[in-house]
């Protein structure tokens, strides 16, 4: 793998996929109650906007998840997905995502050719690894697409992180994403991370993709840096709408490609439709800096969430309980 | 110049400096009507947070401006800056900026020795590089420190501004600034930007400063690009404060640099005061959508600034008008 910037910026590169996972990471705002008029648009809004791949939710177990206390896009069911799409005769893809340990991926995820989804997301911790690739091997079979996310690998050393690339570039995965779950990375550690990456992708032949996070409003740069090494799977939500500080802005991330496909306005009108009202309704994320500060220390963002939800605003003394919890 | 990447992230540059700008892109927002408090309370926060140099706003011409419609960082007028900071015996420098054609620079500006003033910041066009460097001329012979800042060199063709760049640096100019006027560089331009600047730094013994604009979530992502490529002197305001998508936020900043003497949470102090209520009273600035617009057009922000004014959210027209007006 060469270590130099891929394509230039006039032109565009074939290889790139842009998927928008703004039910998945966004349901993570509003315990995924969307209304079936957001989604549908959504999904008009993703097929005019020439997105590659539209991510409806989880695969989360109900065993585990208590249907009543989550909107559908948990759970993601064949019909719910199919009264939004019904065949989906385009050629737009859609994914879901399973967590290792949380999902019933068995019984629940039957095979492709009696679904509507294309793909399935397996987002582990650098300790289920095995796990997970049991359940890329189970997607495998069943005929789907696959991709993993190793995620908060800024909190795993490099030794075990290069053991669990291997594990996984050995695997069915078809895509492994690089994923800064805490928004910690700055683009100089995310070129590092890539090449990583992308070493064992060429060995194995794999493809890469980018999911990052918006704590220190690096999500958008880490994305076209991470792309411009290589990497062609993209993350993206509607506006940043994601846990927390949020995810790379798809209007941003469209006015950076050049790709013809990629119609950027179809996503404005969209936010000028939905994203607003769901602000005025009360949905909270985006850049803070309670996010900045669990960025900066590489942990969880759950604490700046209570912290914003209980309306305090002495970052002095976070900060403090913060750096007493997390180092 | 090597072109390599200069420092780590876990160690410090000293020849890094923070220069907050806040009451001058600020004062772009509210006409420069800051309360006595507000400017008070930010001198004190960068004495603690270490902040290199503050700038309290612009040398305006009284001639040109009228007094009665701005507040008086427009004008920083001498007994104004010491009614806030007495004699200033600190080791936090202070800054004020002039633009080329809008400044009684020979009459407003006093000898050094008279002034709590260290340093004097000019801004000019491509075109009016002479004129820019009679003003800097006429600051280094006070006795002052100067910087000049070419604005928009977005829209300048590569050998206008290498043509610049010679004239400046053969001045008395110290430091010599890459500005983003427009918000519309991508960090793998910034970086071909840098290069550029730091070729002719080198060559004529310059500093160079970076000042970046954030319609593309990208000021602080080019600001640590600049700075890891050799770039020194570091603007910043206070939650980004500045005109249109603003600038890049001292938190995000502070957060980044490793040398001890910079304190983020007397910054984030300052936030939990004044910007939260500054935001409230109905000051308007930060990312949005139509500058993101301008940005990617490479285009004044003013344009975007009277559409957030008008409340409108007719993104697409708004995008076809700045088509027709601006290409």
């Amino acid at each position: 793998m060469s270590r130099s910037r891929q394509g230039s910026i006039v032109s565009y590169r074939p290889d790139i996929k842009v998927l928008d996972c703004t039910l998945r990471d966004g349901g993570l705002v509003n315990n995924f109650y969307f209304t079936d008029e957001f989604v549908k648009d959504l999904y008009l809004t993703n097929l005019k906007a020439g997105i590659d791949y539209m991510e409806f939710g989880y695969k989360a177990s109900q065993e585990i998840f208590d249907p009543n206390k989550f909107g559908k896009w948990k759970f993601c069911r064949e019909q719910d997905i199919r009264s939004i799409v019904g065949d989906n005769k385009t050629d737009m893809k859609i994914s879901v995502m399973a967590d290792v340990g949380r999902t019933d991926y068995k019984k629940d995820i039957p095979n492709r050719k009696d679904s509507v989804v294309d793909m399935i997301r397996v987002a582990t911790y650098i300790n289920t690894i095995p796990a997970a690739i049991e359940m890329l091997e189970d997607a495998k079979n069943k005929g789907y697409e696959t991709t993993v996310n190793i995620m908060a690998v800024s909190k795993v050393n490099d030794q075990d992180l290069e053991s669990g690339l291997e594990l996984l570039a050995q695997s069915s995965a078809d895509i492994i994403y690089v994923v800064d779950s805490f928004g910690a990375f700055y683009p100089e550690q995310m070129e590092r991370l890539c090449y990583k990456y992308l070493d064992i992708a060429a060995k194995y032949n794999k493809k890469l993709g980018i999911h990052a996070h918006n704590n220190q409003q690096l999500a958008f740069a880490n994305t076209i840096e991470a792309l411009s090494l290589g990497v062609s799977y993209l993350d993206a939500t509607v506006s940043g709408m994601g846990r927390g500080a949020g995810n790379c802005y798809m209007e941003l991330l469209l006015g950076f490609l050049r790709n013809p496909r990629y119609n950027k306005v179809a996503v404005m009108n969209f936010v000028e439709k939905h994203i607003r009202k769901l602000k005025e309704e009360g949905a909270v994320w985006g850049y803070d800096i309670p996010y900045l500060l669990t960025g900066i220390l590489n942990t969880h963002p759950s604490s700046a969430i209570r912290f914003i939800q209980e309306n305090r605003t002495d970052y002095a003394m976070f900060y403090q309980e913060l750096i007493d919890n997390a180092l």
